[in-house]
């Protein structure tokens, strides 16, 4: 690695921290009982443990290697457009025209062959066709629900979202394979149990 | 999977969810210029990071899988030990009797097969003789300088860190590989160039 190399790995990694700063909706409880908002970049660690738990859970043979790498980066394009909201409908229909127009710039801060690395990994998973795309899709919507159940579904009410809000992006991950099937059924029964998600 | 192992999955991701509530001496830059300590779980996404994008800029061949495997557990044990800060001694000292008790219980609260892949993750990290935990290893204390790099020094001057003070702990991931060396040597010539680390 030249000096040049390094410099401008450094300088990507001062950037990528911002994703620390990149908030959603769902909730962390802290001790004491009260609750803050999740950063993109924590999250991005717990769909990485998620993936380690169930990688051989699933029928389907997961490269691990492939599915954590894609984890560690799907999110990044977040440092330039920010988090969408899966339930507002207005953010939702501008994320791909945002996203895409940030790839550029975080992708690009990058020496080119790392750059076209990383993108194309972040490309896979916005794809979700291959069958680690798939599972980190799973994975990742699971995420969010959990955190929500975890934080007793205040990011839910704080938006009035409702059950049927909720299965258009849960129904394909539910769908990945049994495994998740169970584990969103289970977090589904944990949400009713608790009054968190209104039919 | 059967109901009671989904159950015993969403329990213990239950309780890897307090490892962002662990708080690090390093601090996170924030839109406006100040600062707050960095938790943990962002921390483990910063170091997958980092392997992804130095795993073949190494000599010796790395598997990634294992590697970002081992950072995604690296430090759950957190959970129940806390952060200890490497450069207060009387915290270190009691470091390893204190995380093998914890490792006891976080490990222990996953069902006996994934608690055992877990926890070997765990002591091959600790170990550090495999060429993935050497590898780990780097990454986790070159983030950990790179966090103060990008906070001004903050955590330093807390402490009143000086630059001999951090090569016990950062020589060992200098002498990793010469991508190693080259970036914290760069690293620190950021730190003499702002005025953070004294000599």
């Amino acid at each position: 690695m030249d000096a040049a190399r390094a410099e401008a790995l450094l300088d990507f990694l001062a950037l990528a921290d911002r994703l620390k700063t990149v908030e959603r909706r769902g909730r962390v409880p802290l001790p004491g009982g009260s609750t803050r908002r999740e950063n993109s970049a924590e999250h991005c660690w717990t769909l990485a443990l998620i993936a380690l738990l169930l990688h051989r859970e699933v029928a389907r043979e997961i490269d691990l290697a492939r599915a954590l790498s894609m984890i560690a980066v799907h999110d990044l394009v977040e440092i330039e457009a920010g988090d969408t909201y899966a339930y507002d409908p207005a953010a939702c229909a501008t994320q791909a025209e945002r996203e895409a127009a940030a790839a550029g710039v975080v992708f690009g801060a990058l020496p080119p062959d790392l750059g076209a690395r990383l993108r194309a990994l972040w490309e896979e998973f916005e794809a979700g066709e291959s069958a680690e795309a798939r599972f980190a899709m799973g994975c990742d919507r699971m995420q969010g629900f959990l955190q929500n159940v975890l934080s007793d579904g205040q990011g839910w009410k704080e938006h009035g979202v409702r059950r049927a809000d909720t299965r258009p992006r849960m129904d394909p991950a539910r769908a990945v394979d049994p495994a998740f099937e169970r584990l969103i059924g289970a977090l589904y029964a944990r949400a009713a149990d608790g009054g968190m998600l209104p039919e």
